[in-house]
């Protein structure tokens, strides 16, 4: 399973029906919460979201509408009797915020924040596991340091083409192969080769980038992409506010998607000034078909794009 | 107009339906933001309620609960094209917390905060102009300063018997007596007294108490209160825990408003423990018949209790 649940897709002023950006990201039994606007808690109960799996939370930048609902998230998870650990990567100045808040709030949890920095000017992996990895991207935006996240849902075991295969085979044959390991005889003679009878199905990549203006230095990063989240903040006949405040069109959007070969976007982060969401889809489409909307309260599943595929 | 409009009437973890703790209060054109959870600001526009003659907050106490939407709420303010200054009425720790957030979100409001530390360990009127006072109330809760608000809406204008006096007097006369000043001839006599041709009406009362244990102390400052709002975060079989955790009954609420001689009584701060509300209706109206349960989205108004109209 490798899922994003919307929770916020309005840009800094929210509206009735979108909240401040905030989404959950579930990879198998792991979830992660990716920036935390205004009210996010209040979203994880309206959308019956499970914070069970929730290990980690990830925090792009430190403008308002990103983080402000962290604190209410963080003291609601204690009231959820929480007790595993709680990872938050974020811009180093979160911390002592993260401490004061605590500290005013005479507030003690019951599980511990473990915090860490993210890293600053350069993209690296920063989180792995056998099931996935999550690198920061380096974003364009006015305030520094602002990051994007690649999930990359790792497959761990190959699969194996079973109906090649004869049917009596140990089962420790199985597991060597779905592990890479040849099954050999006593003399050391391949009998079935891991390249012959299985195959490694290819990672499935979400890239998430919000808040950024148009910026192709991102393209190498997160070349061919599953699905590219990209914040359309204006309709392109703002293309001048947009890279004034550091923000993107949705045809910039598309572009991004188009250029680094995704095979998905799905738009986020609309401001209020245009009253109806269907001109952000409109225009992505023009130039890049294979183009969502994101939705509070709507789970849009990253599959592999179908070039892979086939 | 005298209305409390609730935005959030949940205890510190939300529900689907309730926020956590917030309500405006309107006096005339002026309105007061009480107290300010986690997604307080999208409450405000789910609701419709027009934030252009918001002067004042107050923050009862620093319970994440109770302030974590608050940096939300003046970036939307300012993104509003808000220019009049704000003042926050709120315990003194809050300050650093909200320049800290200032700070490291780099955000400039376009309009003044102007921030004032409430009275601590002692009531009175820490706000006054012609047309209301507000007092803050010491509450007794597990964190200090928490104080609850005594609003009281004035009547600086006498009211007029007009079926009492000559259709042909003069305006100038009729301000006058609407000011306290008799009319007079020129020798000096009185010819219309303010006594005789005026009645003023009763100020009106609006008691907002949470959180708070059940704290008889309370009861000189909150006497004869039109409407009180009381915390009832429990049930009465619950009364140990709640005596514990510094929070009331709906009993106790209840036993509060029949103490202090209130007209009605509005119950909030509901616990989650409890999948039903009526039960803290009818535990309270079992001994004070007029109460009400405060609702997500609901406007009450604040009227002279019956027995003063009379």
């Amino acid at each position: 399973m490798f899922l994003v649940t919307i929770l916020g897709s309005s840009a800094a002023m929210p509206t009735p029906t979108r909240n401040q950006t905030s989404q959950i990201i579930t990879i198998e039994n792991t979830r992660f919460l990716v920036d935390c606007g205004d009210g996010t808690f209040v979203q994880i109960l309206r959308n019956g979201v499970s914070t069970k799996n929730l290990k980690y939370i990830f925090i792009s930048h430190l403008h308002t509408d990103h983080f402000t609902g962290l604190m209410a998230f963080l003291v609601c998870l204690g009231m959820q009797s929480r007790h595993s650990p709680l990872y938050i990567y974020a811009p180093a100045d979160l911390e002592q915020y993260i401490n004061l808040h605590l500290k005013i709030s005479q507030t003690t949890l019951d599980y511990e924040i473990i915090f860490q920095a993210l890293p600053e000017g350069k993209s690296e992996v920063f989180l792995e596991t056998a099931h996935f990895s999550v690198q920061n991207l380096p974003l364009e935006h006015r305030i520094k340091p602002c990051n994007g996240f690649l999930f990359t849902k790792k497959n761990p075991k190959r699969t194996i083409l079973a109906e090649k295969l004869p049917k009596n085979l140990l089962p420790k044959y199985y597991i060597d192969l779905q592990a890479g390991i040849d099954v050999k005889n006593e003399n050391d003679e391949i009998l079935f080769s891991v390249e012959d009878y299985t195959i490694l199905l290819p990672e499935c990549k979400y890239a998430y980038c919000s808040d950024t203006k148009y910026n192709t230095e991102l393209l190498p990063l997160i070349q061919n992409v599953d699905v590219l989240y990209h914040e359309a903040t204006f309709l392109h006949k703002d293309a001048q506010k947009a890279n004034n405040t550091y923000h993107s069109t949705a045809l910039e959007a598309a572009q991004m998607a188009q250029q680094a070969n995704a095979k998905q976007l799905l738009l986020g982060h609309f401001s209020i000034r245009y009253h109806d969401s269907k001109p952000f889809l409109e225009e992505a489409k023009s130039i890049f078909p294979n183009t969502y909307l994101a939705e509070d309260g709507v789970s849009f599943e990253i599959q592999l794009g179908e070039r892979e595929k086939e």
